[in-house]
């Protein structure tokens, strides 16, 4: 028997949980190792030099458990640090901001998308290339929400005063023609009930997290390496800041697919 | 300059300008190269050993223009000849059975998928056994719908005639506690107001041709193969029957689509 390789998962946080929860959801079967730097969040407002020296800590540590792919489940640190990584390991790597775009240019019918994230993605013009890359003729209307991810790393994601700020920071927005809104930040489906409160119900919600997990069950069946029939997930979670916080968080929002599957929790040294 | 490649899409007739029409929109930029292979449709009552020989024929056709990807546009060709076709060309080939059912596992939220296709695609269980590779406890209720493929291929999509023949195939599909409904054929898309009407609108139509489209454009990305920013695109349809009719139901289906970009019609000598 061969050891079950996994699908390793980082993030600034627990912004990519919302990646895992795809995975675990869309493919049952594979073994997930994730790695949330819950010690250095926010990425958002750091520098992008930065952001990559953090992601290719990160990546060299779960290097060592040899998954059979990357994904940086993390905006900031894929617009910052995607390229880099791809040039640095000898695996599929991939990021979430191009299957965001693509699943916005395929929902689309008024050919105007809107696009909230972190100052470090908005700042970074990713996702205008990645759109403009597929559909030159769309147009992009985009907005950081700095306040967005302090407040799910905080697990402070239904109150009043969530939905409060949440509706501030996206004033105006429901204004333009856009379609869709493409939630270009891990953590904001944590936010979706009251993002979608404050856009109204015409505007879709985009979650980069279910499209990344799309796009790495298309990835690993066309390289042929799907989990097979007969493995059984464990699922390895790792953080750099306070566990329980972080474990608290993941219990919440994993809530059944983790109890249908061993879960190791661990506290690395690094990050700190 | 290097000579643009194009995207090969290859169908039993018109069915794959639904996937034809889904790339145009979501890689506006993309040339493509279509085969309908109108004179010897429909596939779907043929059996495997014919179809695997009528697709090997039109793959070695189209691989004189040198193409990066094929893209076989055809559930029923797809369930019979994906395998084959991918180990006589050295090129990405892709079906649109995975796509279909990887978006089906995506949406379901009952867990219980719907599927109809041609007798052939249906009766070679490809859905079922894609669909559970992905997630073993979906369960599949398949329906073949002789009838529908050659109401396409006459032209006749939305009549009163239609509404009726799609209603009587699909009766008691609605009684089941399926939520998403897999169009495995890539013909259905043209019937797919009649289909969501006998369906009723709580059951999501999951178009195998707006997901592979997707796919591919997901693996072009990977392979960085996507289309630049300065290239034009030239579509070339090529049909094996009558060349009048096929163009027809072409202009009328991608109506504007092909009204941006300069066309080529073309009737090889095969398949006749």
């Amino acid at each position: 028997m061969t050891v079950q390789q996994a699908i390793a998962v980082l993030d600034s946080g627990v912004g990519g949980l919302t990646v895992v929860k795809e995975v675990m959801r869309q493919l049952p079967r594979e073994k997930i190792l994730y790695f949330g730097d819950t010690a250095r969040t926010p990425y958002g407002p750091r520098a992008a030099d930065e952001v990559v020296a953090f992601t290719r800590e990160i990546v060299d540590y779960l290097i060592q458990y040899q998954p059979k792919m990357i994904v940086i489940a993390c905006n900031t640190a894929t617009a910052a640090a995607l390229e880099d990584i791809r040039q640095r390991v000898d695996l599929p790597v991939i990021g979430v901001i191009n299957p965001g775009a693509r699943a916005a240019i395929g929902r689309t019918k008024t050919g105007i998308v809107g696009v909230i994230g972190t100052e470090g993605t908005i700042k970074s013009g990713a996702y205008d290339l990645a759109l403009k890359r597929l559909s030159p003729h769309v147009e992009v209307i985009s907005r950081a929400c700095p306040a967005f991810v302090p407040l799910v790393e905080d697990g402070n994601f239904r109150s009043k005063e969530t939905s409060r700020i949440v509706s501030d920071s996206l004033r105006n927005l429901r204004d333009s023609a856009m379609d869709c809104l493409i939630l270009g930040c891990t953590h904001y489906p944590f936010l979706a009930e009251s993002i979608s409160e404050a856009m109204g119900t015409e505007v879709v919600l985009i979650s980069s997290a279910e499209e990344t997990a799309r796009e790495i069950s298309t990835i690993l069946h066309g390289t042929n390496e799907l989990a097979g029939r007969n493995e059984m997930p464990i699922h390895q979670f790792f953080c750099s800041g306070d566990p329980k916080k972080f474990q608290e968080i993941a219990q919440n929002w994993l809530g059944e697919q983790i109890r249908l599957t061993p879960v190791v929790w661990q506290v690395p040294h690094i990050g700190a």
